[in-house]
């Protein structure tokens, strides 16, 4: 972090940041950001506050910068087979579902099967307020949200996917942290497994250090895969008992490409939604509306079902 | 990706690009090639392109620079034994013969026994549709291609050899993937399992980070073995139901050398070949026909047998 | 350490240094700070001494200006939602009412949820005197009062949080140097177990290098989770019995957001505390008075809920 | 393979090259040649072209200059005991008849007890043709033929020496990549085991990655223990019951010191050799005949019992 | 050692060295010396022997200058509390009685309560004469008296210290060493196990390199826990059986700081001391008398407590 | 091997070479020498070959500049006490007394107790041949010869020293290969184990790679332990019957301080040695004699006990 602090400090000190704008914090929210990515950013938050022709550049434009960053541009250009199209739009629909039916999750803010960057969709969620620890409740219900999209392609069409493996990544991702770093498994009990090997000239964390035995390695797994397959259960249920309306919010979704917030909750209510009119021009990026302003708060979204990147199918 | 996107963009800012040419895509695309390769892809797309009296480099010329890179050239003067002529062109029956019969698999678009390369024949594919993601059924269906191979040498004559090596390392490579990262053993269950290592100054990932235990690791071994067993005994029974086709394929394949996907379709539905007469002379890399544009846009196709480069055979 | 020591010569150098002033036990007080952190760390002390119109620059001096660099400076102005500052009164509560309530711990000083550099909050204790060695006592109390906040959690809202994290590291690092480095586990008996692993060139010590067999980790495993969980019920056992004085001190801290080692006495004995009065400005940084100085002698505090920094929650 | 090629290009780049000289295939064929060796390599090529009164390099010379390279040259003058002089007819006549008797060896060409490089004897084979791929029966009896060498000296001697280690090893690699990299264990199935880790700046493979449970690791074991025992005991089969034509091969080797595929196959007919005549002056190293031209097509040959180079022994 | 024979080597060139001075022997005598360490060697001694008049530099005057480098200087003014120097007095005269009541220990030479370098205690044996190799009766012995300040930590006051911390290392290193270098665990048999790896640039040993199996390993710590216990209980039935001189000689300890063998011998005798009277002035470091001679032969002495210096107790 | 060729061809270069000297000969006896350690073995023959008045430098001189470097000068000045002396006479009468007893060691040239190098005492043997390979009944002796002096301690003095440790770690290295790369464990079969890894940069191999399971390990573990247990017992029971004649060649050593071989023949068949005159003057290096010339041939002989000098011993 107080390498990402060093490199952000350098790229800012030519542009004129509003008082609002913390860099430590900045550096912090910006792990795994290389340094060419955090000179994108502070470039990108400086292009955005001139063209909203503001003098100084606001925290607000640096997240603008950050999604930019991490996501990628929308790519409407992506030529998407009818049927990746639909599945794509169940597997979205399942992630959005459950935002609105699981209690502690963080509300949907939008949910989309435009592609951004990798992703072939995403689905947004809008923090109630910013968060500094996080309950168990809390995690359980987004490791659920994140098996969401899998189980959706599932009860669907009976078949699944690759397109889930970010999910499944992110999710075993957080079961393990509960199990080893924040002493949320009962049968592991208080203590933390794993140090954490920071490889000191990139200033990034490699990976878990296992200091433990086989025997810890083997009630770890267990552990883990117990709190996955929990919430899988859980997921899968819900799914299941609401599958009429996962299938309309897919549909929904074929059909106008973004639902925001207010649809998929009246969706998930039984309500029919507005007529669909299809806007005769893409709007462009436009200004600095409310609405975008607060987009700009959200963080990194669920993505869609990714296309495995970094290694090619051997074969097709 | 983000390294060999740089070296593609440092390569191509001399040559005039087409507007569909997407330098994320190509790097994308190009995961596991060197800096050199990458110099050579740029060159060949661009040799190609002049050669089409094209002022602007296209998707396409870079395409077929890919293939080139990738297999090497055409290698006619190579001199291969009868005897292995005839495995050869066996084993890629195998392969081809399975593209038709199997219901997921992306179907063939010409199988040969001409060298190309290191391969002493290959078997190619052609996408219905752009794929992003990949389905339970297409995965196996694919893996029961790449047995194919194998498989043909054993029903007709009982013995295997070392050619099928390949085929058999992306075979259990998919299983594993299956496994490991698409959550797609329902005994694993939906959880990813270790963590992927990359080596920051080559761009280039090493190998999967065990972070799972022993006993993972055997269940892990186990689904694996299951997986890539069940599409073996499935692509046996096939082949040993078809084997006066399989042998059908392989004699037209010693005949002519190359077959089509009609030729292969029509073999497997017992219909005869038209009269083959053999070519006076060998039809040089000629212009951009209809047929060449679309071979262009084949994938990396299935590398007949190849020979064990690597390590030689310690004595012989 | 010598390397630490020789960074401190170079930049203690320039700066008249008091003759109390020992650079060697400087050095061995700062593992773990980079050579950037030692610059602030002479810095900050040279700037301390000057603000105090000091002519030499004192070991005071020094300890306050490792406790900024450790800990970073009060951040009053970070916006915390009314659940989290909750969460953490409650937490910072049970570090603080087990200080006084276990007989071997050193004594609170200060209890606050003012958060600090990353922290929400701290609780400071203030040794009685100087210790160079550490008894079992004394150790078991330590990770019974680390194990203090979130048992405080639980028994309050039932709940837990991922903010405990920090002292669940540190309660299991303390466990597992009795068992190893200590010869504090009978069952293992007084030897020890893994040879540390410097990094000559960083000079700080990487890992504990695993030099025995699988069976030893196991039972190095069992006695370290032993000894956590022996002290996780003890505490648990006093914050049951004394919740009520829990919660005042939760309550107290909510309304004061500091409270000094007396006030948390009075609590605990069951008096009531004087009237509370906001303070119409939040009182300067401002000279040494005798409080600052014994302040500085304090050593590192016990975190409050820290935010898991280093791996951002992967979707929220 | 592409850095002995970029190697190779430097030092070719400065002769004239014969038109059948292809680098890429020279690349591939001179597996583990360090850059002085490629050097060395290109210089005899060069030298012995010149002696020939040839204009250009043809890939024969490189052939020629790659047994020099790889196997050094012959040693006449090294002083052998006539104890060991008795052990290496033994262990090569061993090698040397096994060729003659099992059905898919490739023949012999030669054999004999000259020392050359660090070998105290050779048995050559000759493929019949090029072979690109390798079948099972074909690897089992060359592992036979390595393990011939140590029977031979076990079943007339009744004792063994250091001097087959270097063929044990290389039966072990045979069967371990029978098993882990071509599929030919029915047990372990078409599957490959451990990933290959290319050691990049030094263009060679540096080992097999395990990517396996150990109860995988202990199946690799077993299977890759009974391939080599059963071919074991089948080459111990052959010789015991051949002993007098392995005693006689032996023999005529200490009489004659090389014998050629025709006189090995006599032997094994049970027909007597030709009389021998000592030949008075040594043939030097002559033009390039019939006979020459062939030789050097052959490959790697097994050697003889190599001592133990690389650890001294401790103490003699 | 031939590294540190080098910069031994350019260090001395510049000083007058005596007859008797062997560097071969000092590098040998100063493993794990940095550079900086011998500089600072070859400093002291030069600087002894001109403090005492010599010419030249003796054996005697780098014996001196090890000690210092090695252990650092007296600390007097250190700030130790009453109840730690009394733990370390027990500390001290556990080891220092055990070397007077072991038969087969180096005799102990002094044993003080002053600081020295890290260390708040030091017990100092003088060999009788110059040894090359070691009974396993001496090593026994010299387990016991490592173990024996934590026994009589333990007798006396009930509970124990992270003081002994680097007495149990050592202790366990050398009955490690005693099953894997030198035979003597007759469980284990006259082999060795592990291999040293050495550090090539550094010129020091890193650490052991297992190259054994996991029921190996499991036996090694079986055999190294038995040696270490053995002679614990064997040191703590010697140190509960003459508890009442341990006792007086901690107390005289605390009385005088410092205790001579004859001291030490006397109180295990039952004798009383001479009457002691507090010196006015502590002596400055004076010249070379018989005593100073005598105690510069002497080896590196048990450290009494040494705080866990490395790793900083989380938090106090 | 080619790196110290390489160096060996620089330093060569000024010398005037004999024609019997080789240099790839050299490279290959010198493994484990340092390019400091090779420039040093081409000076000590250069200045040797000028003492005796030689023009140039013959293999003879490299022969003996080699054990010159590799063990040192002789160190008569070096203070041994009496017992261990004693200890020494009897440890190398175990090692001298059994290269007599065994039938296929190879015959004693002379044993000492005249410390040289690093070691207390030498026995030398002198091979009757130029052995390249070696017999599984010569390493059998050659364990059991290296036992031979911790066994010699044992059955006089009833104790052990850590001055076996170097013969200990060669035995079990013997063991140890005879099972991974001699195939000469009926039990593991004629396979190797472990792959070679070697340190490019260095020229010299690191460690064996353990590519084998656990339970092959287990196996290796228990082999090299039978068969050095096995020597143990051999080597154990010859010396019982022949601890008379084992006394007489210590007694006698510790009077001759160097036993040539007709001397110790003489004592193991029970007759008298000649009286002995202690000679007044000790012999100077002389010129080149018979016996010199001879003495030269040897090989690396086995060090009497060896100080423990890497990790010098914690605490005396």
């Amino acid at each position: 972090m107080k390498g990402r602090e060093g490199i952000l400090g350098v790229h800012t000190r030519k542009i004129p940041l509003c008082d609002d704008v913390n860099v430590p914090v900045l550096a912090r929210g910006t792990a795994g950001f290389s340094g060419a990515d955090l000179a994108s950013l502070v470039n990108e938050a400086a292009l955005y506050a001139a063209r909203c022709n503001q003098k100084t550049v606001r925290m607000l434009d640096f997240e603008f910068a950050k999604d930019k960053v991490l996501m990628g541009s929308e790519r409407r250009s992506m030529i998407i087979s009818d049927a990746e199209k639909r599945i794509t739009a169940v597997h979205e629909a399942g992630h959005a579902l459950l935002t609105v039916l699981l209690p502690h999750a963080d509300p949907i803010h939008k949910v989309t099967i435009i592609p951004r960057g990798m992703a072939l969709g995403l689905t947004q969620q809008l923090p109630v307020d910013e968060k500094h620890n996080y309950s168990r409740e809390y995690l359980d219900d987004q490791i659920a949200i994140l098996l969401g999209g899998r189980i959706a392609e599932e009860i669907t069409s009976g078949s699944v996917t690759t397109g889930a493996g970010n999910d499944l990544e992110r999710a075993t991702e957080l079961g393990r942290r509960m199990v080893c770093e924040w002493g949320m498994s009962d049968a592991m009990g208080p203590l933390t497994f794993g140090k954490k090997e920071e490889q000191i000239f990139l200033g990034r964390e490699i990976a878990q250090h296992q200091d433990y035995s086989e025997d810890t390695a083997i009630k770890i797994d267990q552990e883990v895969k117990r709190i996955v397959m929990q919430n899988y259960e859980r997921s899968r249920e819900i799914l299941i008992a609401e599958k009429v309306n996962l299938q309309k919010v897919a549909e929904e979704l074929l059909v106008r490409e973004v639902l925001d917030a207010e649809q998929v909750r009246r969706i998930a209510a039984g309500q029919a939604l507005e007529q669909y009119t299809r806007p005769t021009v893409q709007p462009a990026a436009a200004g600095v509306d409310e609405d975008e302003a607060r987009r700009r708060k959200e963080r990194l979204p669920i993505m869609g079902p990714v296309p495995p990147l970094q290694k090619p199918l051997p074969a097709d």
